[in-house]
């Protein structure tokens, strides 16, 4: 089995070094997913960041927005598959069967998004996510009005920005420290 | 189901067209599989072609070399991973799995192969494999010498690439008339 | 004066808009730095998004850390010249500038990094630094253990990948909505 | 003569190793070319192998299609400058100029082929070529498209699809193994 | 102070190599910018060669021709930033500051000369200059049809490709000498 | 014949505006290699310049230097194939045909010079050249130590350099104006 037995190759942080005001949260994770993702794990190297993090995190993927839960997962998915972030593809790439019971939408994203035959709309949000990923400076005047045209507004076009940004910074550090994802993810909604 | 459903996006090719001497094949195919692999159904648009692209395959995916089956599997994924090609990324995943009987060897090698705790040897063959396809004219002297220091004879550095090179030929296809990959492949050794 | 007159290319956040626990905060700017820096008025957008990516910011960038804090403004500067982020390079290539009392070295980071003569610890962090954003699938452990080698324990890697990390999301959200940083950084500590 | 003196970096198979039916075709080579392509001789090392490949080439580039010899032949050069394959722009630089009677036409598939004022159907085949062979994940669609108003056929965008495909594949074979060309070829057609 | 101490890495020529006839040039940049800039110094290396280069650097930046000397210095800068060459950045930024009368003009077509709201015109010969650096091969009919219809004639489009091409080459032999400007640069024109 | 029967796309000059005092370089030329050199007549489109272009032009490929005017050949054109420049790859592939009495040597330059058994120096010095025109921010005290090692000395440093920089300046302007290179230099040294 060869994917590495560690949460990161630094140092790894003892669960005694969680907030104390943390702790439900890692206890709720173990009630609903059966485990506390590794991510959050590897943030407890640094343990007074772990919980801006976190609420940056929900904010993010879990808060309200013009754009579901699912399609904050596709743009994940797609950031990281353009980053080739292991951690994120397996986790997040679950997060997207999950959502969407639809394994093959999960694999799609991950591999090559442009094959999926997406709504326009969801198209174009993935497009730009990915530009804003591999050519950030060329994204131009252009590239937001497409975003315009198909409906998204100021705000949409914000959290489009926000969550592609977003894992172009977890897909850095998963590398940068050589994160593991937790194994249960693989199976999950297969 | 955003999975696109077709063969390719050409015209279909009716089995109809199916030379004779392959008709024993395609129901080996589907006695074995259970299906006939859409590369096949593909390469049916140009029957007479069909013959020799179903040899060559079997010469070099099954056929006697100093490379195990799944060794060169995991070249076809690596090489598939470095140029998004969904459709062999979906199949040849399956086959690490299958022939690993280690989903998560196949979810590596799809994603970022260099995650994996790989004996050297195999490491080594798949960063020749991956420096091969994303930049063949960087390929010098140094490279082969890693390959005989871990044991590779000249005729497995052959056999790597080829089984490298014969990706990127059909990773190719695959993207120019976006062939999909049978929906089978997705479950299989999960 | 060809500079966009704007905060962002999307619609402008009226400061009404401003949850009440963030007036004082915004106060505070006004008085040690004379404005409110656009990054958070162009945050405004998403007012309930603001709180959480403050505290990011000032923890990352300010709280205690085995990196000094002109360290990380250099790691922010080096990442934003990667990705060519006029936002960050203004206003971090500033901070720079006032954190070092040294305007030479903020144009350096801006321009080409490698050209100063740093000591050998920061040249390694910010060679790290920028690895990780212009190919973050290459960091592997010799890149870590460089590090180590200089001196730098794991809580600093750590740190280190999420400063990269960081500006590799600010940069992409300043590039996807266009925002234009305060005029008065162009001058400040030359 | 600084062209090194050898087939492949390889060791160098036997001509008795030629599988007993294939000595005829060698034996056409020398009658007609004057000598046996190293490219066959390389294959050698893998004599089982050596049937079907010339079996694919042969197909691919002198069977019935929709695109003549001579464009397959270009389509071969412009991939192989791409890839920057001295083998292929040598040995199939010669076969334009012979079967194009025009030695510059070599030149230009060899070097740029954007400058040569060529029919527009041509034009875009070979553009197609290229960006299947320089980012084949960005091909879509739009790029098929703009085959069928040139006039090719579903089997005609087949058929460039595979001869791009193949020289990619061969292309790396010869970079991998530090694949020579005969000299002869220099001199042919100019 | 991290600038490095030096007019270039190699040995450093004195000025009593400076041929007789240009003794009145040296003493000309004396008495105009106070100092004599380090390209010419770095120059010095091979004096024969100093008469033409200043020869051609004045024709080219100073003569007559379709594009004012503001629009020379930013192709210069935007070319330089594309190349990352500290050197030209700094000498050329100082140029763009002090010509345009605009820091703010600086600073952008140093950093990323997209954010600038420029007239058409001049926004279309950044384009160009920008493209003819960064992939030369892909410059066709188009790009020069889109600079005739901003109104430059056959001569000004030439005047865009030898002042971008120049920057090309000067770039290349300051990264290559590690040539340092001179530190009056930073300050001029702020 | 699919190479284009003009100079450059640009109005062609007329020799009428040769300044008088070239017009027996023009006629060196005639007599020396039987016509003008076509990146003559399109500088001629400002004839103002033309005559430091061609000072700047001897005084680098035929002036006095610790280079071999066949090792001044090697690096343009090798500078060139990297660019992908047609007009100086011909013109260019020529002289080193020419020079070195060996038209291997000029293909092996022309298609990917890392396949020819240079002498180490020389192929040092090659590959110096393509780093400063491929990644010139990439080229560090390293490789100017790897030219120092292979006996070259400060001032062939520069000299490298120089030409170097100075291919990709007039492999930019051919680019940017498709200048087509004399007929003439494709049937030269053969």
């Amino acid at each position: 089995m060869p994917q590495p037995d560690h949460v990161t190759a630094l140092a790894e942080a003892d669960e005694s070094m969680l907030p104390e005001d943390l702790v439900p949260y890692f206890q709720k994770c173990r009630d609903k997913l059966g485990f506390v993702p590794n991510v959050l794990r590897a943030w407890l190297l640094r343990p007074e960041k772990l919980r801006t993090f976190i609420k940056l995190y929900d904010e993010l993927m879990l808060g309200p927005s013009g754009l579901s839960k699912l399609e904050r997962e596709m743009i994940a998915v797609v950031v990281s598959s353009w980053n080739r972030c292991y951690y994120c593809l397996v986790a997040h790439g679950a997060a997207v069967r999950k959502l969407s019971d639809d394994p093959q939408l999960g694999e799609m994203m991950a591999f090559n998004y442009r094959v999926a035959e997406l709504p326009h709309r969801q198209r174009a949000m993935l497009d730009f996510a990915v530009k804003l990923t591999a050519a950030p400076y060329d994204v131009a005047e252009a590239d937001r009005d497409a975003l315009s045209q198909h409906g998204f507004s100021d705000e949409d076009v914000f959290d489009i920005c926000e969550v592609a940004g977003f894992f172009n910074y977890t897909n850095r550090v998963a590398h940068g420290v050589d994160m593991m994802p937790n194994v249960e993810y693989h199976t999950l909604a297969r």
